[in-house]
């Protein structure tokens, strides 16, 4: 089948992984992660970029789009192991100018690279941290220099009550009014939509698409999750995606499928919606769409690029196959993929990384644990709630 | 770790696995689930069985509580297979008093079975399907015989509701006023246990104890899941479930202990509840009780039988480990299990099961198949609404 893509993660903090368990979304960032990630080197995104990409490849993942910093390494490791993805360096106003210019850059830099299985994105962080004259000297740098935007908005229903009572209106119409929405956008999350942004999203003259990464949204407790059939209602694709392993535990796509579907079904009270077929295209096809490479990826066919995984369905848990589309949403697992392709270039076969050195990854990784992990410095990026430097 | 107990399912029908999809539960049960249940034979039985026995000691599952017809074929697969199990024969009410006679033959025949591993229970199916008298007579001879009885009760609000209209009482009364709250008893599912039934169940004078499977709830699209923080401030134990693989598409409990988790966070709105060494606590002790096995089984120990797995984090998405619960139960997967032992004997090495022949289960299990799936004789057990004879 064609290679799942992810469409939102911040892949180097698979080092994070289970760091801040537990924990409502303020406590984890202003907490633990902005803390800890205040102590980044370019080693350390580069190691963690390393163990992502061997997880997700191993998960059947051909395709992931990153918004995160230091993303030269993430870009070198994306060249050196094989895989395709969407890159973007993340900025907040906290960071001043240089913040958006430096988004540029790299997104100018990297563009076409690793021999066309890299494209760019600018990445403001999202509509709460980054404010309304960033935003739209974003869109107009988007505009001058053809490229999509990707950030996190309306994450959740609190953030769109929040933008609300301070500036008197949603997350999505602040994308409106800076003119995100005339360009080609990708929205992490969207769990915060609301009604009336949706004649909103249907009035975008860009190319809008939403990322959804379900187990996030329970983790922290949300009280709902991104409405993917008013969002189809109104032809607005919607990828799958796991956000960062701090948040999700994993980068495993497969389960997103899955929870996906159930997830939908608990919420809208319908067990119709949506149906392990729809969930697949959503892995596939609008997840493509999603990362602006719907005519290139996303399905098995003359003219698409080659990038596509072996499934192994003769185990015990897979069997028998009644419904095909059942089996491979609700049945199989991430470790079912034996062989990643992407680009036409084996990266896993029988379940073996062939681009990847994990073991050397992870002792590395563990030598810089206790730096990366130091908080006695009572730095931390910023502040969530305000968005104000901490 | 302690082997994983799955505390609530119908192992044979992982041969339904796919055939259901995207339903409601009525049209499931009485459009596919009961017309093809209708076909089932002994050997049908037998093969599931040894399927689903497969499956679950490949996710690191040591015991599990069945619920079924035919169930000598499934101790004669426990016996055969080496696993741990607590059965009891279903029986509605629609059988006549034949249903509940056999179901107690059954339990008395079998008790005590493979050596020890196989431990019985009086199996009425739930109080919609099972009348007063009978649900009355069975707890007399669970008080008689010395037998605690598997049961679903309280499946979903709407039955909840249903019971209240028709009777002026809840399903838990139900249970109380037959007597079987004086019995040791395993409730399935308790979705639909509401305030009131939280003082009737701590009143109970047997030990009782609630089985979820989350999973299932959400493909469903109930309103409601178990109410596990409630059941644990009475003191009462929550086991962790799969129900059958017809509809929760696998027996995977290493699935069920990440989920609940999540969807617990979700209907409390709290991050903080429940964590994953909580998780860990239901999967293990708490789901030993709720078999009634909690002296013997969920923990590493002294004088506890072997019933332990072996578990491989060094794959890429198990690194690093900051917090082991939370790395076993939100990143490892039921496929890292590399090794299961029940009762002191390797089922499973490196992988590998050593004695059961997966291949030639699914070979004949495929050549039953178009005699199982028929519905052209338009039979079916009885009707889920009002549990008449169909």
């Amino acid at each position: 089948m064609p290679g799942l893509i992810n469409c939102h993660t911040h892949a180097p903090m698979v080092a994070l992984r289970g760091v801040a368990e537990d924990l409502p979304i303020e406590e984890w960032f202003n907490d633990v992660v902005w803390p800890v990630e205040s102590n980044l080197t370019g080693r350390d995104v580069e190691l963690g970029a390393r163990l992502a990409c061997a997880e997700m490849i191993r998960g059947g993942v051909t395709c992931f789009a990153d918004h995160y910093f230091a993303m030269d390494a993430v870009a070198a490791v994306v060249e050196e192991c094989g895989i395709r993805a969407h890159l973007g360096e993340a900025y907040f106003s906290s960071q001043g100018p240089r913040g958006r210019e430096r988004s540029l850059e790299f997104a100018l830099r990297h563009r076409g690279g690793a021999g066309g299985r890299i494209t760019t994105a600018l990445a403001p962080h999202a509509p709460y941290t980054v404010d309304d004259a960033d935003l739209t000297a974003t869109a107009e740098l988007a505009r001058t220099h053809g490229l999509p935007v990707h950030l996190h908005a309306a994450e959740n229903r609190d953030q769109t009550d929040v933008s609300l009572d301070r500036h008197g209106v949603t997350p999505i119409e602040v994308l409106r009014r800076t003119g995100l929405l005339d360009t080609d956008v990708l929205i992490a999350h969207g769990t915060g939509i609301v009604e009336r942004d949706l004649a909103v999203l249907e009035g975008a003259t860009g190319r809008v698409a939403v990322a959804t990464a379900p187990r996030g949204y329970l983790r922290f407790a949300w009280p709902t999750t991104t409405p993917i059939r008013a969002l189809n209602d109104i032809g607005v694709p919607v990828g799958l995606a796991t956000d960062g392993a701090a948040s999700n535990n994993s980068l495993d796509v497969w389960e997103s499928m899955a929870l996906t579907a159930l997830i939908q079904k608990q919420t809208t009270g319908d067990p119709r919606w949506l149906t392990s077929r729809q969930a697949l295209h959503h892995a596939t096809l609008q997840s493509a769409r999603a990362v602006g490479l719907g005519g290139t990826l996303g399905a098995l066919a003359p003219g698409r690029r080659a990038d596509l995984v072996l499934v192994d369905l003769t185990g015990p848990h897979t069997q028998p196959v009644h419904d095909l589309a059942a089996t491979l949403v609700h049945s199989a697992r991430s470790c079912d993929v034996t062989t990643t392709i992407v680009d036409g270039r084996v990266l896993m076969r029988d379940r073996e990384l062939l681009t990847l050195d994990v073991p050397a990854v992870v002792r590395e990784l563990g030598e810089r644990m206790p730096a990366l992990l130091d908080r006695g410095h009572g730095r931390r990026i910023q502040d969530y709630k305000t968005g104000k430097p901490a």
